[in-house]
């Protein structure tokens, strides 16, 4: 039998392997027959070599195998390693200097047509088709070197947690249902019919218990799972980097977290991350950016402009401002260039969050323009040139609406501009901590409080005394890390008090009933010893997309879903033997999904 | 606000630190006031600090504070390290020759009084309150130890396979139900009602499609799912150290995983493991043995002696012979002293297992003795003598019956005869490859042949030619790795030929709609250039049972489930809301469970 073991990959032979005997194996890339000869290109996922089959230097049922081999096929070769001939070399390959006379060949196995070229480095095939054919679009060479990134970022972690003194711990999948939340995917019991385990959303209550245990620092690397109708970038199940600790504070867990982070980078990037990342308050975030994930690889911040336009003239902002509304605008450096048509497009998409106009001035020959300018003074003008710092040929917009809309709108307006004007630095890593997120938010349909992110994240102990007077003015103890403008995770200190637990269920209005039927066993468990702690959880699929520079999930997961949560590959779900519905004591009509 | 943030552990602080100002936080593990002063030992899971409140040295109201003191409250406290006094100091403890002068107190959270003692070293709590109250269970030492050897296990295999050029790839959770294999665990869709995922009962296939797909060499720590009725030591969720390498030899992949488990008992257990392996055929196993896991930490094989019985005259020998049964005897050294009543126990233990009986013979002065020694003539003795190396003092038993019992009966025996006897160096670690298995078997029921393991395992090249006229006695390229009796992982090279592909299926007399039905999409996927692949899988939760010497699963995982599938802890699976079910189209009606 031909012994396929490989000397080396198809990425790894330069000059200096020039006259070694080799054996390499993989797939044909390319085949190319010229000037009497076959040449191949052999692929891994290491790299190409080339093959030459000479018919004046093998046998002649040898070079008529050559000829039989078509795209896809598995081979197995050997021969010499020779330098190419002058002017043939690749500079774009690393074995760009050298080919291989093949001397000996075994064909492993043919291969079908394939649905798509797997050689064309661009290609139009529409995603279903590679969704389809998920084992051929990931020899592609780009998906394979996301997922290398990925199990890198994943090593990466888990080396930097543990040293760290972080311990890895799994969590159960079939767990419980909880009432709060995401809709759960569910999983019949057939022990118990009609009784379910859910599978978790995160795995929040078992890392608090783990401290609760004890287990003082622990960290997973967890898959995680929600039934809700999918964006582009959700998929129903997804991978965080949980994480927990006792007896800290919420500076060492941040500081700790910009290690982690900075390794990744540099580990899986080679770029270098500058430490402390900056900081700024949820309210401050809001303010001046209208969001509190801000993209902090450009300028141009949202400016309050709510005195001088109270000043002016101008109907529509009086009127905004009268009804409780708020006014800001963005000045866009060297924006003058922007046409008429091109401020109508802008207009149009602020529509879509809610402004029913966006006002603009330009700066030109020192002079502010514009339709609405007339309705401010001379000494308006001035104001505005200094507060937005408006240059000659500068452009600035002002929104007004109620605070809300004004932020969405102009928060995206923000970042459309900055796309279509690059100003984007594609290279740019800007971090930012948001901190001192509200605790409490107001449910106007319940009429009554809710937790912003669950009843156990800690206030400000800063603001203990305005829990009954001022709810909503309480920050949590709780941050998100943002990059580029994604939140890439978030966390906070956990209350380990029993007494302000209980007012914090006060201000929620939950009777200890609600309490048991919500939290069950969770709560009795925090009343035998709780450490302080804390804790974070990081979106891996968000990291690792951000490290591989692209905006689709499903690039960064080995066999991802659809938006309908489908596998075009396997065609799941699907519909099962009636003898396991019985067997779980369940009654179901099957739907029929037609399948690309 | 008290500084709780601690300046060392609760298991780090010896002679050298004494003069030092610390501060600890940790758990009440016991409180003993003795001569007007308060001694707390102070608990974390890096171990045990003795704390001193002296009323002659702090505030009365601190020292009322430390009186209030109860188990298992959380508390931080700073303070001198001092040298415990004379003689009475704690060897076993590495604080054991310090104390803490206290001088600050915080209570972090008092705790109610637990329902079962932490501090005891043997406890005889049951296990079901245990796992209902598993948060507290884990504070118990012991099981937090185990799942840092977990952790560490895990983190080692990780680092491990990395080196080796393999990728660790998340393959999905939520799959496709198959209609082979054991019990699948189903999730309903609610985007397409009456359709189901399935969870994963391994990633087989997706680790084949990842070989296929030119990544080469695969690995994942894998949470793997069977809805089948648990044996103590299975549980519904567990975890595979799963793998996969393309342009491999079994040979390549044995050599790599004996330096893998070598690197984790070194790692994790200190401990040297001899490399290479032994390796057995599964024949030669089951005839030595009785098993294909057998345990080769003590001797005492099974003896074939057919022929010495076929010359005797003990009728129920001559008749298991013709009936087409065997004779198998082990020799217990020294086992002359095994009483008439332990030899009945034996008896009746072998009747377990379909034994109507079991013979023996004992050597004292330099004869053997029995009530059936007399059918065998003094010829026949010296042969027996020889073939079993019987010496004085020895006792040997004798089963007969057909050979499945014979070694059913016979291994359980030898196992049962070595712990019994203590025959077991705890210490020992003896691994086997067992090698060489049949690639089929027949199924009386269905009346055809069958895989034994699935239909992609590949034949043994060298006996192609018997897959027509003797089908069960081709070997499949399968091997199965076993380390003291337990088999703690298997694999087998796959198929990669198409033409020998359908050679299978055909023996396996399979028509292309069955193929379509049983395989679907995967065997078209093989069909677009398949390297010559092979994989293996190790029960993770097997390794860390033998690393941390527990027989019981569920110790070496953090929240596990009874044997009936339900979490004690969490009370799961239970009710959900009946729109959770509207909303997957699904009717059931639920069982009352009633929890301890």
């Amino acid at each position: 039998m031909f012994d396929y073991r490989r000397t080396h990959t198809c990425g790894a032979l330069t000059k200096e392997a020039i006259g070694k005997k080799v054996t390499l194996s993989g797939w044909v890339h390319r085949r190319r027959d010229h000037g009497g000869l076959i040449f191949i290109d052999l692929r891994d996922r290491f790299g190409l070599t080339q093959l030459v089959f000479d018919p004046a230097k093998v046998a002649k049922a040898m070079f008529e195998n050559a000829s039989r081999l078509r795209s896809e096929w598995v081979i197995s070769i050997k021969g010499s390693v020779i330098p190419r001939a002058e002017g043939m070399t690749n500079p774009k390959l690393s074995t760009g200097d050298i080919e291989i006379q093949v001397e000996e060949l075994s064909i492993l196995s043919p291969a079908k047509t394939p649905p798509f070229s797997i050689c064309d480095e661009e290609t139009d095939v529409n995603e279903e088709l590679r969704l389809k054919y998920r084992y051929l679009d990931i020899r592609r060479g780009d998906v394979a070197e996301k997922l290398v990134l990925r199990h890198k970022t994943m090593l990466c972690t888990r080396n930097y947690m543990s040293n760290q003194g972080f311990v890895e711990i799994s969590t159960p999948i079939l767990a419980k249902s909880t009432p709060e939340g995401a809709r759960d995917y569910l999983v019949p019991s057939r022990v118990y019919p009609g009784n379910f385990y859910a599978l978790p959303q995160s795995p929040q209550i078992f890392k608090q218990l783990l401290m609760v245990s004890g287990m003082d620092r622990y960290f997973q690397i967890a898959q995680c799972f929600r039934d809700e109708d999918l964006r582009a970038d959700r998929q129903p199940e997804f991978t965080q980097i949980d994480l927990e600790m006792s007896f800290g504070t919420p500076e060492d867990l941040m500081h700790l977290l910009e290690g982690l982070v900075s390794t990744i980078f540099k580990e899986c990037n080679g770029v270098t991350v500058s430490q402390p990342f900056r900081k700024m308050h949820y309210r401050d975030c809001l303010e001046m950016y209208g969001t509190d994930r801000p993209d902090l690889r450009f300028g141009m911040p949202l400016i309050r402009i709510d005195d001088i336009a109270s000043r002016s003239t101008f109907s529509i902002f009086l009127e905004q401002l009268s009804a409780g509304g708020i006014i800001k605008a963005i000045c866009v450096k060297g924006g003058a260039d922007i046409s008429r048509k091109e401020i109508d497009g802008y207009t149009q998409f602020v529509g879509k969050f809610g402004l029913n106009g966006l006002a603009w001035m330009k700066k030109q020959d020192g002079e502010l323009t514009s339709n609405i300018v007339k309705f401010f003074t001379p000494e308006l003008q001035a104001e505005l040139n200094e507060k937005l710092n408006i240059e000659n040929g500068d452009l600035i917009f002002i929104a007004a609406s109620s605070e809300d809309r004004v932020n969405q709108a102009m928060d995206h307006l923000r970042r459309r501009i900055a796309k279509d004007r690059q100003l984007i630095d594609p290279n740019a890593l800007e971090f930012l901590w948001v901190t001192d997120f509200p605790l409490l938010r107001w449910n106007p349909d319940e009429n009554r409080l809710e937790s912003e992110h669950h009843p156990f994240t800690s206030p400000n102990f800063e603001d203990l005394d305005l829990l009954e007077k001022e709810p909503l003015k309480v920050r949590a103890l709780a941050y998100d890390l943002v990059l580029n403008g994604y939140e890439i995770g978030g966390g906070s200190q956990r209350i380990h008090q029993s007494d302000l637990q209980e007012k914090i269920f006060k201000a929620l209005k939950l009777t200890p009933a609600d309490i048991q039927e919500k939290f069950g066993f969770f709560v009795e468990a925090l009343q035998y010893g709780t450490p302080p702690h804390l804790g974070f959880a990081f979106g891996l699929d968000r990291i690792v997309m951000i490290l591989s520079k692209t905006e689709n999930i499903r690039d960064v997961i080995a066999f991802p879903k659809t938006q309908k949560a489908s596998d075009l590959m396997m065609q799941c779900p699907s519909k099962v033997h009636p003898k396991q519905l019985d067997e779980l004591k369940l009654k179901a009509e099957a739907t029929e999904i037609s399948w690309i």
